[in-house]
């Protein structure tokens, strides 16, 4: 049916091209080879903008609506297309690009969506059509470019709330810590902390903006998160009642935080990642005091082009050193970033492929396994030899989460992820001594139910492998969940309608990431809905597969992410 | 003379400030905290141009003036205050700065320039009035934003004039090679390589422009020369007469060029350092094949700003790891390059101090150390364990070069430099061994003729120590060099009439960089004089400090940077 609407739209603005030029273009930004090449000193020390031959110039439009529309992109479009519109997941919305298209065609893009990913803005109701035809007109001007974020500029956000000295010195609830789960509250800007055993609501904890992930502390104390906006939140889980116990902005648009595990150096560092500015700050990890800077801007791995925005994405801490291993999407490089002298700071850079975004540890957390999304690889790293390990080709736009360990009965010790892009799931061999033949390939391609993966999920006490597709235009398919029987992977799958089980009334009701509880028996699913409507999360007894319960609250607005204290501490997934 | 002209003119001016606001800021680029910050989102992601109230607008430049004006600040303007005139040795040039000053303050100050550095472009002859006014205009706008420099870009330059497979295999000619010189010739472009035993020029080679360092290869066989304008050029000395093997150009304007010395890493690869872009390139020590390319852009050293262009100064090879050890001026960070493996390259960053420019080894080629010019500092780098030994407090704008190794017959092994800014030289402990006490401090503060030092030079087997001061405002000190004896430090300097031994006719006469020949029984001056006019080389008996033999010739156009091939080779300074 989109597909169709989008089509005639498209027919209908007779356009010669047919596709937008991006989708021919290779995506690498910066300057071609022969173009606007300098070969001063001295005549060639030209402005750049003369040597541009001029375009079509933009539709008008006013500071006021310039800033709404900045605003639109950041909530909307940057979080694909970049804020300086250089493209990565998205293409490149750059004005020598968008003002060949023009305002029409635009809009009917916005409007509808396309096919390779792009949501239907317009008809799915979340932009009105003034804001359609808003958006068309200001992807053709230059993209304002955000300023920098200095120390100082973090430091004016930093609070320590409670100071270290004045934390317990021992746990002082009753909880159950271990099989807490830490559970975005996306619209609210919150996150529910919420008793695994009970399945009773602790807390909610006001947070940034869609809190991307929570993170642990090696000790399991301290639970930290980070909004889309860059705000982290540091929680003490061991005070009277679990409470923020610092707080920090570290830039304007993040997804990543992380905390030092390597022996000798537990909760002694934080770390949070920023698409804007694309950076990333060592922290104190009792504080948060903003410590050392270090900007990702360089050169893209495969034609050495300089980019302007390359943002860090996925961060894991290693065990094999002293570092944390920080994933830089747009270059394509993945850090291994010492943190045992901040002073003199030693940095290795892995060449592995573009548009680096998830991935987590094989299970004997030695090889980091990372989606390029983009690229459609998995990249394999090895945390002990600080080199890159394999390239390996996979589906289109994998999107692993952490991605899940099992024992293939075949393989041996495997590493699955499943895609946006496309309706299978990879998985790959990740023992390279007991199964050499098989490892880091592919060793077998399951079907899902569809694209628009976002996480799949198993747990070493687990027989079962289930795979979300929380972004599938069909409802049918975003409002349920495919379960393999990891014991006999070519029976196929089987469809539990958890969206249906959580009896909610209207909405998108798109169920995302399943999460284990500590035991490994249960598995949590969100049932997503709109703001204002209803959501809920769904645990699954997952020795049955049967409906155990389903946690409905006032307070559970726009339910995400989900993490099991234990499980995120221990790298367990 | 200048002082009260340029007084007179600046009162006449009747400005309020009496200083440019740059001269009391701090130097640092960026935004300030407070200012200009994000707390997106969402309101706060507003275009940054409409947060900042409009100020003066600037004066009309045409085109064709535009670029006239961004030719001479390239050439004249941007070594100090940096293409996108951030500022460094320069204070910054930005129109929030300028704008407010206004053109008549403007022409004032480039016409008599200033006595904290600032030529006298107009006074001077160099700039014509209207180039003066047009400068003063171009100053006002925004600067144009230089093209960034891809591999692409690079090898679309490079070109292997005679293949490896097609080089002799030993020595094909009769030259003594490690006395031999490798002279730059500045204004022509070109080098000339002058036989150290009979004076004579063996041949001219056209170069880049502006040649700012010639460095041999480890086997000393291989000549490398870096051109301001960023073009490298390769010369096997052993070739029947000594020619170009390969050249590239690697950016747009630069100044370092270096190569692999590290134990089994001889002639392996080569490296050069550009202004701009801000990065560096590694390079097959065989051909100039562009392999990897580094941006430098990043955080500040001490405020942790990001800074849009942090330039690359010297680059040294180090003996210690398979290392090459670079300079990022603006930024104050010396990067430790591990070059054992490129596709996961190990680089260790220390923070130092801002304006790092040039430096050399200690005796021992352990510790480097290397001048923050506008911090008036020098840094101690240990190569052995890739830390910052220590941040020493020495005169106004170190410019060492190498800087000169010598035994100080109170506190042993010492290294020394000379100033830009003031008449001092500063001697250093550099022996935490033998003499613990004294090591990284200054030792001994000599005083020399003035200002405007560029070089400072000594030899193990000499007693002598040479200063230079090139840029002297005054013509008498600028035509000559103190000498010290080391064995009597307290009795001051001897001041020896370089210029005047050349008997040469008009022009500035220069006298610039003392450089030994192998033996280090003789000393070479460059008489520097303007492009049409006569320079010469003065070669002086180390022993009696009595002239030698001049040195004239048609070929010799521009005379500055002089490199013998052993001493080079070692690293004997």
């Amino acid at each position: 049916m989109r597909r169709t609407a989008l089509a005639a739209a498209l027919a209908a603005l007779t356009l010669t091209g047919g596709v937008m030029a991006a989708e021919k273009s290779t995506g690498h930004p910066g300057t071609k080879p022969g173009e606007m090449r300098y070969m001063g000193p001295p005549s060639a020390m030209t402005p750049k903008a003369e040597e541009v031959a001029k375009g079509p110039t933009p539709p008008p439009i006013t500071a006021a609506e310039k800033q709404r529309a900045t605003q639109i992109y950041f909530e909307r479009c940057a979080g694909c297309h970049g804020v300086l519109r250089k493209g990565a997941t998205g293409k490149p919305l750059t004005p020598d690009i968008t003002l060949k298209r023009g305002t029409e065609y635009l809009k009917a893009f916005i409007n509808f969506g396309s096919p390779a990913g792009m949501p239907n803005w317009g008809t799915s109701g979340d932009l009105t059509e003034a804001e359609v035809d808003l958006m068309a007109r200001f992807l053709q001007h230059e993209p304002p470019q955000p300023p920098e974020y200095s120390l100082a500029d973090m430091k004016a956000t930093w609070k320590v709330l409670v100071p270290p000295e004045k934390r317990p010195k021992k746990q002082m609830n009753n909880l159950n810590l271990k099989n807490l789960f830490s559970v975005t509250l996306r619209d609210a800007g919150q996150v529910a902390l919420i008793d695994g055993d009970s399945k009773k609501i602790v807390t909610t904890i006001d947070t940034g903006y869609a809190v991307h992930i929570s993170r642990l502390s090696a000790s399991g104390r301290y639970l930290f998160v980070i909004g889309r906006d860059a705000k982290v939140d540091m929680i003490d889980l061991w005070a009277k009642a679990p409470t923020k116990v610092a707080e920090i902005k570290v830039g304007m648009e993040a997804r990543s935080v992380e905390t030092s595990k390597f022996k000798g150096w537990e909760d002694k560092y934080a770390i949070a990642g920023t698409y804007w500015p694309p950076q990333f700050v060592i922290m104190d990890g009792d504080t948060l005091e903003p410590l050392k800077i270090v900007a990702t801007r360089g050169m893209t791995v495969d034609t050495q082009e300089y980019h302007p925005e390359p943002r860090v994405a996925a961060i894991v801490a290693s065990h094999e050193h002293p570092e944390f291993i920080v994933n830089v999407k747009e270059t394509g490089k993945v850090l291994m970033v010492n943190y045992e002298d901040l002073d003199n700071l030693k940095i290795t850079s892995i060449d592995a492929a573009r548009f680096l975004h998830d991935g987590g540890w094989d299970v004997t957390h030695r090889y980091f396994l990372t989606a390029a999304n983009k690229s459609n690889k998995i990249a394999v790293i090895d945390s002990k030899t600080d080199k890159l390990v394999k390239l390996i080709e996979v589906g289109k736009i994998p999107h692993p989460g952490r991605g899940a360990n099992f024992n293939d009965p075949k393989y041996g010790p495997v590493w699955a992820t499943s895609h946006l892009g496309d309706e299978t799931i990879a998985v790959i061999g990740t023992d390279p001594k007991g199964h050499k033949q098989h490892a880091w390939k592919v060793v077998r391609t399951l079907k899902g139910q569809g694209g628009g993966s976002l996480f799949i999920k198993t747990h070493p006490k687990s027989r079962h492998l289930y795979v979300d597709t929380a972004l599938n235009p069909d409802p049918k398919i975003s409002q349920s969940v495919a379960v393999f029987d990891i014991r006999n992977l070519d029976a196929g799958f089987k469809v539990l309608p958890i969206a249906e089980w959580a009896g909610l009334g209207e909405g998108p009701k798109r169920v995302v990431q399943p999460e284990y509880n500590e035991a490994g028996d249960e598995v949590w699913f969100s049932v997503w809905n709109g703001k204002t409507e209803e959501s809920a999360i769904v645990v699954l007894d997952d020795k049955t597969l049967k409906l155990k319960k389903v946690i409905k609250d006032k307070r559970l607005v726009t339910p995400t992410g989900k993490f099991n204290v234990y499980n995120t501490m221990h790298d367990i997934y």
